[in-house]
């Protein structure tokens, strides 16, 4: 995570300031819990909310502090006893640290996924309303780099969209699996702290109990969390590599938008670069990235240990951040995108006919030739198209086999664009329950 | 995936006579489809099913023919074609390689999922029998590899549960991931082929159709999967190192079932190591590792690049089989698990009495100490414990300060060892539904 | 490792056969210094050699065995001892299992990386051969996609002669940095063994000793190793990725070789894809995905634990195989790559001079102009170009303001292409020390 | 990187005024370097370095002026002009940003491998220190956590000295990897700019002129370079664990230095636990982390894409940053970790002589029993010892079997812990010259 490539939203979330308002409410609602089971006065849960709610928390201060204790949540709790007053003493009654510091994770964890599910929702707003402006654009379908068959250039917004699709509902997923709440003290055992606690305090953020805590929230949680991260990331990545591959100067059939005053090169004035999409490319390597070493963190020793911690100060943060970012970014390329139909029209006319062959294949198989005889016929008529820039259509007319298995009619009629576009309604119904 | 840690079931699933017959089916079934819409002769499609079903396809010979067309699933229909006779014209009209190879791999990873989640049922059997054995058996609970408080096998064992239960749940979402079946021809288009055919042979081979193909179906579906299986390769880690370090000399509270015959070392004869959990340790690198390659696979160019086959050969088969094989191995090591409760007791005892020493400081604050003097005064005697091999409570009642604060009465009760446990079958109900 | 991506002869180091046979001269090199320092006989150690050096071993008997013992090297010994006799008793004297196992892994990775060498060697040779061919080749060179400034097919092949030059002298440092030999008995302490048995078996298989094991080699030099291949391996992807983008319908500058017979596609017989270097991006994120677990393995506990053992079973063979696989069929591709410089022409000239901005840019501020405005003028007749067809050069003939500050003459000279070849023949000193 | 985990001094050189200082220099180098040449007036590059030497770059005024032309080094550009007046025309010709921003990230990281080296200098003394302070302290020897043989704990550090001496000489590779410089102008053909231009700058700033760079450096060489930063941080990882498993409460042979008023625990007052070492472990996997992104990196496409832009912006300071913390923060904990000779005796111990079961198996077949029945032998009275507390000496006397073969004084004499020790200077010598 680094300015260049971070919103202000997100990196809210991450602030030290941030961090000791929630731990701050976490130790408030569990006073609540513990004054309601009597184990402290109602009263000083009261005060406690009243002095520490409206506390300003001196952030260098509490790092001062920590220099000196080297234990965070103890520096935090010595900072707000000056706040608080005596009835701090009052505060994180049974509980350990790790029932501060892994629901507040918790709770930033879920705060970032809804901010990427928003991200999401807006890509697929700006997906959903491109397909449908190109749902008949037609375009050049290509596998392995080479020209395959028609499609629409709505398509492959289509698939775009169905794939972030996915991306939302594994996100969701991903959200639930670590919007959990630990207050269960020392080794998790409730020994010093009821259960009622861990519920009620559960509740108020919107989180669920963990059903077993061992001091910490088990790590398998952020691990599946990251790795869905780590997949976002790779279609963020396939949608940017896709819009690269229009934009090089030989295809030219998408560009990025081309603010005036950008400059391309500082030595080649007439570069328009396809700069964002390569940002995301580069990105999304770095999001798929951070899925490793949350994954290592899952075995932790015994009850826990805390080699997770330094990890997750940093690619909390980093991971969240940068894919907000990316997201966002993908989705103003999407919305702004150039797109020249002229161009994926001349692109596809390129081989003279050639994308039709399949057509010319099938149609010799129907009307009796084997297979390998049909193949045969349609490609040594092809493989002139390819070599020599000849007309497809001229070929296979001039080839006697072909015209003694086919009348020259049905030979023409395999010339249609439309056929090839007939089931984009189709397509389009699936994807966006429309078309 | 190599014969030493892989299993017969599993690696059926990636034979060639498995996929070769897969293959077969899928043709069969789309062939069904297209005589039922006219497109092929309903006698056509009952002689593929009866001499293509029938037919013991010759791998080596597929191989041949491949060497040749240098295309696999054109091998395989010539081979096919040998069998089905001149009918075989009729096989694979509008289809494109990709439909037959995808949906196979759909069939293919669904059956590994299946038996994955088998693995993971007689695994939670396994650890559900010993939590529920060892429910009650103290042990003490260590944060950072240290001491902290008590707390039980059945605990240990419940987290265990609880977190292969959640590895269940995500091996589900991942499994309906990529159980997606593509019948949707070159491009994806349906150009030459309907989309009833796609929806008919999905649901023969219990797949959902794919809403938008692009002649393959997409690879964020698998990069899921096999990121699922590396979270879940970290959650055998997390118990196979837990099992290590249970078994280290100098903890010894749990071992690995240690058959007659067997040979620790070819040097040491009394060694007995945890080469299972070891060993296991490993296998979950590997599947972890798995996990980057499938999320590389995503992005391909435009409607499809080839570069995920040659991966998904290798880690299709080498990611199944590897996790089938290690659940496995995890299960029987539970299940056999030599546990040593009076080992346990005598760890527990090591500090005498420290692991009390929280209930105290507690004890201390609920009288009217501040938080930091309570801390103080257990930390002085706390330190003699450990530095000097005193006995804590003894310390304690020695200690003028903290008995001018607590009655003796009251100092001894917080050494019950009992307070620590419970609240085990608040815990074992959440996780098991009872306890 | 899978067949179809692999050659024999690097299989055949990672055989149960090649490995027997190492362990067997391990054991019978030791037994000679054994023998010379007269810790056992010196005509046992001659019938070690002679009985054990003609036996044939049999590896499902080993594996029985081991089956029985659950230890491999105890297993071979035992199978060794039928044919050597009573003598066999002085075998393995003073050593420990990992002695053997990891001098074996060290043998065969010095010969893996021994054919690997010889991979890269004649992908260079294929690589200087193309590139001298077409050092003078005029094509465009390409940032961000976008056209650029022309540069040639040679310098083109030069770099990635440079850039595998590079590889091979990584590889060369990998090489020596598992070229070690451990004899040194358990925990590594010589208790047993004298140093001087370890010295001998290394000088005879042409290792180093290695100065400190501690019962194993450390696994850091395997994560070197490891970490190399990947890096190697992204080369690979890098050159296979280029000809892929050479190889696009619209681009079209160079093709993979395509064979009489070989055919594209099941559909389409027009289609001429880059099969063989989409194989290679797939196999180049295998080989990068075996670097990951190769360092996890390096933190082993203590004197050693064996969880690194299974992650080598798997990425020994896996990573050496499928390298020495890619780097033979790029260099495949490489030698018998077709090329089109009319077609590198063509594309040169797709926006009619625009390749040449640069130089009339500089020629403006030569003459006095500031950068800024120089750009500006620069930029506004290279957009005509780009955005409506027009000549680059025509363009700016009309441009009074371009006119007043250069002669005709003067820009008519700054449309030259050997003005951007000039400086081939340096480049190709440099790498390759002639051009 | 985070603050937390940060040093000012390898923070400061990724901060802006570090960069634009060295962008700045290498404009001016190849001014000087034109101007030698004729290209610019020799009047001109003095004044640039009298007026950009004195300048204070504004870094709000860049990243200003960047907003605009979305183009960082033009932004530089424009800024630095306005301190160098009419002549900051000739700065720059013939140039290409990626000229300025590659050579620029070659002298970061030179600059980073001269700390992250001075780190290891540090370490390697620090360890050096405590081996021969600990050379002769006997401590027992695990494998698989395991008892096995005695060693000394000098000698477990002097593996560590000789993974780091290693380490370093990895690292000495990889800066040479990264230490090249490129001032080749567009697509890297030197077809603007003179050779000798480059060759200049990079003897200025110790750097080797890039073979043949095509705009940019190759990404090999950045691969390369923090592929051996993970391999190193996994060699931190090893040590830390060790440090980890020996302070773990019932090894505690060594301990973290514990400093007065340092709280280990919010709720556990005698809490000591390894935190810095597991800091290191979650270090260890960030550094490594980064390593994946650099490598796909590698493959840009054609000449250039910028998709390793952003990678490099975040993975260049948080790689060198991080393992910089790490390195030095390892070395503080050898250099004060607290070692416990009396509890390494006591471990030792613990199964009563078990530890010399080889010494006898070897015994018993140097007086002719096969190794078989020898290690039936020993393991019998092995397992006594393990499983009921047996003292082995007493055992074996005890034995028939055994003492029938080897006579009383011969078996005690098995039981001599110098035995073991007695090639401990040797390994010293190897490791460090002396001993």
């Amino acid at each position: 995570m680094i300015p260049r490539y971070s919103r202000p939203e997100m990196v809210a979330i991450w602030s030290p300031e941030t961090r000791f308002r929630i731990w701050f409410e976490i130790e408030a609602h569990a006073c609540d819990a513990l004054a309601e089971l009597g184990v402290i006065p109602k009263e000083a849960a009261r005060t406690i909310w009243e002095k520490g709610g409206a506390a300003k928390f001196d952030v260098a201060k509490i790092d001062e502090i920590e220099r000196v204790t080297k234990h965070d949540v103890i520096a935090f709790l010595t900072h707000l006893a000056e706040f608080v007053g005596p009835d701090a003493r009052f505060i994180h009654q049974g509980m350990t640290s790790s029932d501060v510091l892994d629901t507040c994770l918790a709770v930033q964890l879920t705060r970032a996924s809804d901010m990427l599910l928003a991200d999401i929702d807006a890509l697929l707003a700006a997906l959903k309303r491109r397909a449908f402006e190109h749902k008949d654009t037609v375009t050049i379908g290509r596998s392995h780099g080479i020209h395959a068959e028609p499609t629409t250039f709505g398509v492959k917004l289509a698939q775009a969209y169905a794939e972030f699709s996915r991306c939302r509902e594994r996100l969701l997923h991903a959200r639930e699996d670590i919007a959990t709440c630990a207050i269960s003290g020392a080794v998790g055992t409730f020994a010093n702290i009821e259960p009622y606690v861990e519920e009620h305090v559960a509740a108020k953020l919107g989180l669920k109990p963990e059903p077993v805590s061992t001091q910490v929230i088990p790590r398998d949680r952020h691990a599946m969390f990251f790795a869905t991260l780590g997949v976002i990331a790779s279609s963020v990545e396939r949608l940017a590599i896709e819009i690269r591959h229009l934009q090089r100067t030989e295809v030219l059939e998408a560009e990025e938008y081309f603010s005036p005053g950008q400059k391309g090169s500082s030595a080649m004035p007439h570069k328009r670069n396809p700069v964002l999409t390569e940002n995301l490319t580069g990105l999304a390597r770095m999001v798929r990235a951070y899925a490793m070493p949350a994954m290592e963190d899952v075995a932790l020793w015994h009850e826990r240990d805390i080699s997770h911690s330094s990890v997750e100060r940093m690619i909390g943060p980093d991971a969240t951040v940068t894919l907000d970012f990316a997201l966002s970014r993908l989705t103003g390329v999407v919305d702004k995108l150039l797109v020249y139909p002229e161009n994926m029209e001349k692109n596809l006319n390129k081989f003279r006919g050639l994308v039709h062959s399949q057509r010319v294949l099938l149609a010799l198989t129907q009307v009796g030739l084997s297979r390998e005889d049909a193949y045969r016929l349609v490609q040594r008529n092809a493989m002139k198209v390819w070599e020599h820039g000849a007309d497809f259509l001229e070929e296979l007319l001039a080839d006697k086999d072909v015209t003694a298995a086919l009348p020259e009619a049905d030979i023409r009629e395999k010339f249609d664009l439309g056929y090839h576009t007939k089931h984009v309604d189709t397509i389009f119904k699936r994807v966006f329950g429309e078309a």
